[in-house]
This record gives C-alpha cells, sequence and structure tokens, in this order.
C-alpha cells in the first residue's frame, strides 16, 4: 500500500507512474523502480516542479546528488534553482581530490566521495536522492557537505519508505518527500 | 590544446570550466572532469540550452542517458525537450527485465543495460552521454536502441577527443558535440 502526502493531483500521478520489483537486487526487497516515472514526461516534470516549487528563492546555492538515480533528479533541480550541482559518488569515480564517507545501507556497506573544493564553508545545501530506506545514505551526504562547512537546508527524496525509520536518523534535519510506501517495501 | 567549434561564446566558457585531471582513472589517461563545469550554473545552463536549442522540435521521444554523468546531462534535455528519460546502466542496477551489450572501452571492457519495454519500436532517440572517447559506450546504446526497434537521431556529447576516432566508430550516426580536446586526451 502506497500513500501520497496531500491533495495535490500530481503526487498522486508520480505514485502511480513508480514501479515496484519483488525480490531486488535481493531476496525479500520490494524495490522502487523510479526508471517507469521517467517513461512519463509529465509525471517525471511534476516531479521536477514539485521540487523546484519548494526550493526556489530559498537561497540554495548547492544541489548534491547521490550517484546514481539522484543525479537524474538533483541536475534539473540545480539548473531550475540556479544553484550548482555536485555529484556524491561512489568510490574512485571521481577523480580529483576527494573526502569519503562510510555507511551501512538496507543490504551492505558503502561509501560516498565529494571534490574538495566543490563546495565552500557556509553555503546552503540540498541533497537529492530518489528515496530514504533506512537513511544511511542521506547521512553520508549530509556529513560530507557538513565536514566542508556547508549549511544541509533540507534533504528532498521522491519516495520514503516510513517503516524503515530513516527519517528518525536524520538528526533532525529536514526531510522533505513526494510519496511514502509502506509494507510493500522491506 | 582544446578547441571549440564555433564563435557562440557560451561555448568558450563552457571549455575552460572543464578540468583535466592526469593519470585518471590509470597511468597515461588524461582525464576530462566535468564536475567542474557543474560547479558554474551559468555554464552548466548553457551547456544543456545548447543542447535543447538543437533538439527542440525535432520530434524526439526517448533521451537516453549513459550512467552515470550522461544522466546529470541526459536528464534535463529529456525534461525541456518533453522526452521520455531512459536511463542506460551498468549491469544489474536495473530492476527489471533489460537486454544487455557489452562493449570495449578506452581502458577494459563493460555492458549496458536498457530496461525492456522502456522504448518502444519507431520512437524516435537521442544518446547523451558527458564524453565520446573511442566510441564503444556510444555505439553499444545505440545497438540497445535499435534491438527494440527505436532510431537513433543523434548522439548529443559535451566534449570529444578527435584524436581517438570515436566519431568514425559510430557508423555515419550523428554526433554532435559541443567542446574538442586534442593532444591532452592520451
Amino acid at each position: 500500500m502506497s500513500t501520497y502526502r496531500d491533495e495535490d493531483p500530481r503526487l498522486h500521478d508520480i505514485k502511480t507512474k513508480i514501479r515496484v520489483v519483488p525480490n531486488f537486487p535481493k531476496p525479500g526487497i520490494m524495490f522502487q523502480d523510479i526508471t517507469t516515472l521517467l517513461l512519463d514526461p509529465k509525471a517525471f516534470k511534476d516531479t521536477i516542479d514539485l521540487f523546484v516549487e519548494r526550493y526556489k528563492g530559498k537561497n540554495i546555492s548547492v544541489v548534491a546528488g547521490i550517484e546514481a538515480r539522484g543525479f537524474i533528479f538533483g541536475s534539473p533541480i540545480a539548473l531550475a534553482i540556479g544553484a550548482k550541482f555536485v555529484p556524491l559518488r561512489k568510490p574512485k569515480k571521481l577523480p580529483g581530490k576527494v573526502i569519503s564517507q562510510e555507511y551501512i545501507l538496507e543490504y551492505g556497506r558503502d561509501c560516498l566521495e565529494m571534490h574538495v573544493g566543490a563546495v565552500e564553508p557556509g553555503e546552503r545545501a540540498l541533497v537529492v536522492d530518489d528515496l530514504i530506506a533506512t537513511g544511511g545514505t542521506l547521512c553520508a551526504a549530509m556529513d560530507l557537505l557538513e565536514r566542508v562547512g556547508a549549511e544541509v537546508v533540507e534533504c528532498g527524496c521522491v519516495i520514503e519508505l516510513p517503516e524503515l525509520k530513516g527519517r528518525e536518523r536524520l538528526n533532525g534535519k529536514a526531510l522533505y518527500v513526494l510519496v511514502e510506501c509502506f509494507e510493500c517495501c522491506q
């Protein structure tokens, strides 16, 4: 069962475009697949518009997108609000000097890296990813930004799996999501 | 030495924002790093605008972006021209049923996958990546699209390394690039 957060009809339409793929990437995981959302140009545009309406005029100078699906949403948001786009990548993908942050995933352990010099102290940053599950990836992203002195204004995700309680892990940092998904998500 | 293709001042500005990182990902490779371009909101917007000006009104219904940097450019182009966005991903990343295409890289061997059903026969597709080197990745992307009956209208890249002759490998398919980079690129 999935729910959407308010009466904006765009949210309902977005929710219906997200496909659930059982047992990916391993048995028991009900994978929330946003690639089907991307196949509908109107629903994809609505998704970006909803974020842009929220973040425009908020003096955000950095949109940090998490590899790889966070790039798909973060890049157009950055362009629309006139912010720089900073890719947070898996190890050994960024060519310059990086800082690294390890984290524990829903299914495994991983690491995010950010280029040194990409973000200046005092910048206001938005973190973007497609989905928040346990929140480990977003926490690592926020840690990277805060280690270089940026202020994380909010994390924006298309989908939240509330039962995994990722929101509680964000240490009071704001989280904005378009669609909540229950039960289907463990 | 780098050159830019014509007198549009946006192209010169874009070129200056691309950083060359020597010996990445292995000795002898001069890596063209577009993350520094993304740090300049105007140059990043100019990059996307140049592609959108070229492809708007061309009846393109699919923008296929190659993981992962192709997502950063392909996603906003798709949104701006009202096309669907289809991510072409590394193996085992897409949760649904896929078709796969192996290819040989400048430095190694790899594989791209596309979701079955994402693209219909007869659709007109644009392939987007940050860079064309030997052209192997773009050829694999075109093969995937053509195997499902789509027509590849063009490949659009930010950077071309002409000395690696990737353009010749595209079997007469059109290639559009913003910036050419010579000598620094082997």
